[in-house]
């Protein structure tokens, strides 16, 4: 608990109504997209970069934690104040502060919603591409301190590739300016890249800057089914061989259409082992002409079917069955637990395939999608119970999952981030010089570690 | 001087023929492209990373300064010793250990001439976009630490985003592996970003795996005069508005254009205030729409000619005659100071003009060409004598030039990096909290400050 004084100085930074003390109000705060949970001491929702700079010089003096919040939305505990302390909420920042269409670039605050911004970019021909699957819920905030990825991702980059300036608090309520609207800048260290990503350790991202590109002329969508998983993991490598990157290219395994299908059906077969949603976009020709050349490649690389979307109205069909996937998995399990090992692009059919064994091996469901255009893959362990026996497979399953992508060169995390759900791997992707100069960096810009304590590293290391 | 006892030990981990002391040899390692120089007192030339660890080693328990040297083309004084101690010449490390067709990736050695990357992963139909000037001599090392750029940064972006893994050996001797081949990842801090653009002042880099993207199967050359700069520059933004992002949008003054006529003539007029010159690249088909569209614009926005390069053979030669914009200045004085003040995109034609008022106010030649595609302009400030009077004029207008840059919006080195040469006016880019940060950044990763000693930030601050 944190004592009346500290409480009566947050009130006279954000005013009373923008804090929060109730049960009911911290229990809202408490957890995100994972399982796990801890109460905030308070909750303080302020509303301008002076506000957070005096709540964190605040906290500093106080060695109180102080984890920021987007839209809760993250699937590896980063916004879950395990330490308890401060939660800063930062719902009530999000404006966007410009849209420049001579310079391609948009200026918001962290708080704005991620489709709300795709939205308005786009009323203006200009496009964002970062689409994380809860972009409807998730800010921008925190996409730029999860490095948030998405399906477009293959072609387009993630957020942290579309960061040109940032306003940061410092974890002793300094305020941090770097880049701005220019697409070239290498004027010192580049701390833009090193707050994004950094998961709510090094800063309160207050501003941001992004790049945009012009919104493509067209796009068009094709489903390939294949009865063999293999065949679908090849043809990913014979598209880009012909020098097509697409904008998605997204792998679902049999179980995951199946799901769907018993959840939303948009027609998928039940019967294929394996199916590619492939996106290309462009203008209005190149797309045409890419979509021919994909459809081939399918056809040649074994696909049973490809359905080319006649239409957006198809194409939309398509995706929502894509999009439902969670949804009919959440539907079918206590608990979903969703991962992102991530791989080489051209290892993907041997996760795929280590999918599979560990699933038998521990007798879980473990419905696989994924971004694998990129080797981004999304293994869903299903958890039917609290049964202590189950739990202990599960935990087993994945420690097995995780192990097998970093044999596979893969990392990981591609887009979920560390948070508390893969501390304990950290030391299997990076030797201990590496995670040491890690530490240095954290302790070095939060030398009294109050900035989301007990994240990305194990604690008491 | 080093006392025998540690040029014995250097010996013994390089051997006796890559350790070299005599005035000849250091001389050849006391300068880069600026005009500033100092000399090493030794220069060693290590074959592999167990070596450099050991170098760094020793370095370190000596408090020895080490600057790490690839090709020494850099334009901003990072690889010139000023501190003495040891340069690490990486030339001996020049292999493409991997082209991995199926990933899109190349690993290479830190020593690899950057033009001989393009060629190798070319010959198997990829394409590594960063094209700086010096890419005939710079190193792909060199260039991940000053992270450079080049023309077709407005379309490919710049040196560190193709960096996935990175190989580094830190201050103190440890051999530190982050990243890999996977496109996305986001376990940990991105130090790779953070090494990369550091100008070899956190790590000495000894391995390289690189993003690759399909080679584009075509590609266009426009060349645009006008009458008057503004248009030229009024064009770019017309360009982008219609959705196209060409390969390099290259924008020349008049006096470069002179310049280059009188060096060496491929026909640009004496008389034209400005040109452009552009390249799309991508499929056959998509090339020959675009540039018809880049022909139109350039045609409405004022331009008095459009000559569309009809093959391979003219392309060559207008580029021929922009790659020689730089030799053609140097003929022309005894020094010539390069200068990357970078702006938004649409404040080129503010920079131009500034640029121009202030050659007037201090009786200087500054020719200007420049990437005006992404606001990367090159001022080329033409020094004429070593003469008290005239160096002075040059730094008045030198800290003009980059005043008249941030006050636009704009940043102090686009892609040139700050080194020595721009150390003085960092605090008129960032405030003291974002410096310090920086410095404590620096601090905690080499705490004895031995890598690059005296690099970027001012001494003794």
């Amino acid at each position: 608990m944190l004592n009346q004084q500290i409480l009566a100085n947050l009130t006279k930074i954000v005013g009373k109504e923008n804090v929060f003390t109730t049960k009911e109000d911290l229990i809202c705060y408490s957890y995100d997209s994972t399982p796990i949970d801890h109460m905030p001491d308070v909750v303080v929702a302020p509303v301008k970069t002076e506000e957070i700079a005096a709540i964190m010089k605040l906290a500093n003096e106080n060695r109180i934690p102080v984890v920021p919040r987007g839209g809760g939305t993250n699937l590896s505990g980063g916004s879950v104040p395990v330490a308890g302390g401060i939660v800063m909420a930062l719902h009530r920042m999000n404006k966007i502060l410009e849209i420049d269409t001579d310079n391609l670039t948009a200026t918001a605050q962290p708080g704005v919603v991620t489709a709300a911004f795709h939205q308005a970019v786009e009323k203006e021909g200009l496009f964002y591409p970062p689409d994380p699957q809860s972009m409807f819920m998730s800010t921008l905030g925190g996409n730029v301190a999860e490095n948030a990825g998405g399906p477009r991702g293959v072609k387009y980059g993630v957020t942290k590739d579309y960061v040109l300036g940032l306003e940061v608090v410092s974890p002793n309520g300094e305020v941090i300016r770097v880049g701005g609207k220019t697409i070239k800048n290498v004027s010192g260290y580049d701390l833009i890249r090193l707050f994004a990503g950094s998961e709510g350790t090094l800063g309160i991202i207050t501003e941001i800057t992004f790049r945009l590109v012009p919104l493509p002329e067209a796009k068009r969508t094709v489903l390939a089914l294949f009865d063999r998983l293999d065949d679908a993991a090849r043809t990913v490598s014979g598209i880009i061989k012909q020098r097509i990157i697409p904008t998605t290219l997204e792998l679902m395994d049999q179980k995951t259409m199946e799901l769907i299908e018993s959840f939303k059906p948009v027609g998928f077969p039940l019967d294929a082992e394996g199916a590619l949603l492939i996106e290309v976009d462009g203008s209005a020709g190149e797309v045409d002409r890419q979509i021919v050349i994909v459809e081939e490649i399918c056809k040649t690389s074994g696909a049973r079917e490809v359905k080319v979307a006649a239409d957006a109205a198809q194409a939309t069909q398509l995706w929502t069955g894509r999009r439902s996937a969670f949804g009919a998995m959440a539907r079918n399990a206590l608990q979903v637990l969703a991962e992102d090992a991530t791989v080489p692009r051209s290892k993907v059919p041997d996760i795929v395939r280590e999918i599979q064994r560990i699933a038998a091996k521990y007798q879980l469901t473990i419905p696989t999608l994924g971004h694998t255009g990129d080797g981004n893959m999304h293994p869903n362990i299903l958890v039917q119970s609290n049964d202590e026996e189950e739990l202990k497979r599960v935990d087993a399953a994945i420690d097995e999952i995780f192990r097998a992508a970093l044999d596979l060169g893969g990392t990981l995390s591609g887009e979920h981030g560390v948070g508390l759900a893969k501390q304990k791997y950290m030391d299997w992707e990076f030797n201990s010089s590496s995670l040491n100069m890690m530490r240095a960096i954290k302790k070095a810009v939060d030398p009294n570690n109050i900035l989301n304590p007990g994240k990305i590293f194990l604690r008491g290391e």
